[in-house]
């Protein structure tokens, strides 16, 4: 079957940037932004094990992943119009056999006992807009993934935590604006913030972005990693971005690299 | 009197960075450090009404905030040898009728209530380390000023939000390893977190400070200011640096400035 007869009306199909992975798209319903990227590079995940990814929209994390660890991967999407464009793109990248998108709400998902502690990473992308607040969109796909209407940010920390294992860490990216409830909130369920870093679309700009690491029950001691800045002038990204971006650098610390070994 | 007839053994008198000031200082008992300088530069203080400094130590904040404001402030330091000092220092800079020191233990004096909510303005720069934790000095009056012997973080903060008005400001300055153990005590004591801003050595390193403004009974929504460099190479000071330094540039917007008015 040729690729374009997997794609339906609106859709497309986009190069993601790391090796020879493809991604559908659309933007009446989904495109994966720079955020989503950031955090597949910035998560620790193990080499072997099971990842999972919350909020997984086009399936754009759990793909990226697929190229850093030999992990079975498994992404949540509560929008069967998305969860439908993931799974596609799985099966275009011949990922069948190590990445799986469910369709379902986080909330009722997470409770179920057989994923209880059942991963050893999580990652996600959740929405950053409290609802009501900010210019909500009109289109109901770009809605949900933007304001919390299916699941609030308190809800998203608890199933993370549900899900993980002792001393598996859970990783976010999210907007500087929120942070206080994210830290709160991961305290709160037992998630200890033990990396982050800030992303400021220039050197002498606000931050716009904060990645953040918790690790299940860890104790308290968090590093503020050096700031990622994402363009010199206006429109050139930096080398640093670039790296990123690319997957040429991951950020993991060597004592991080042992630990997920 | 001459200048040096006010200091005891093992005393000097050092420069501080703005205008004419001069301070007591002693590495025996206390000197300041890039912190508190960064501190009284980042605080939004009042242009009149009341400023408080905890944790004052030989008064380096009070000093340098008074050529930022008109208001009356006061210093509480619990070590009876650094409030004398920081006494002699107010009286040789002629600040006597502005500035105020009080030896007292901040736990109990914040509980007066002639104090309670009197504040526009609190600045701390507490004890870092938890008892107990990294190498501590045998030298009382260092160790006191940098571990967690006399008050804890938590017990600073609570002090904190009893002390200043509703819509007043705290800035306090900390390790960013204990930056959730901050907020979430913050958050506790209904200081509200507003701006925040780290420090990096390097652009490549990770932050080793972070500057946190709180606003009592503030709704919640954080700027996460541009990163402060402190070094281009190894030993050479970024002109940013020096700019916020010298007092050449306060950390405020704008809108900060007209909120403070």
């Amino acid at each position: 079957m040729a690729q374009t007869q997997r794609l339906q009306p609106g859709e497309r199909l986009d190069h993601l940037l790391t090796g020879d992975l493809q991604i559908i798209q659309s933007p009446d319903v989904f495109c994966f932004s720079l955020d989503a990227v950031l955090l597949a590079r910035f998560a620790g995940v193990p080499l072997k094990g099971r990842v999972l990814d919350l909020c997984t929209g086009n399936g754009v994390i759990p793909l990226l992943l697929s190229t850093r660890t030999a992990a079975i991967i498994d992404g949540v999407e509560i929008q069967p119009r998305l969860a439908d464009m993931a799974r596609r793109s799985v099966s275009l990248n011949g990922l069948d056999q190590r990445v799986r998108i469910v369709e379902a709400d986080l909330r009722t998902w997470s409770m179920q006992e057989e994923v209880s502690g059942l991963y050893d990473a999580v990652t996600v992308n959740p929405p950053y807009l409290p609802q009501g607040s900010g210019d909500q969109k009109e289109n109901p796909h770009l809605a949900m993934a933007r304001h919390e209407i299916c699941c609030t940010l308190d809800e998203v920390v608890e199933a993370c935590a549900r899900v993980v294992r002792r001393g598996g860490r859970v990783t976010m990216v999210h907007r500087p604006a929120r942070l206080v409830d994210i830290l709160t909130a991961m305290r709160r369920h037992r998630l200890e913030p033990k990396r982050m870093r800030f992303v400021h679309p220039r050197a002498d700009a606000e931050a716009n972005m904060v990645l953040i690491e918790a690790l299940k029950e860890g104790k308290p001691e968090l590093r503020l990693l050096p700031p990622l800045i994402v363009y010199v002038h206006n429109r050139e990204y930096t080398p640093e971005l670039l790296d990123v971006f690319y997957g040429r650098k991951t950020e993991l610390a060597d004592g991080d690299k042992e630990a997920l070994t």
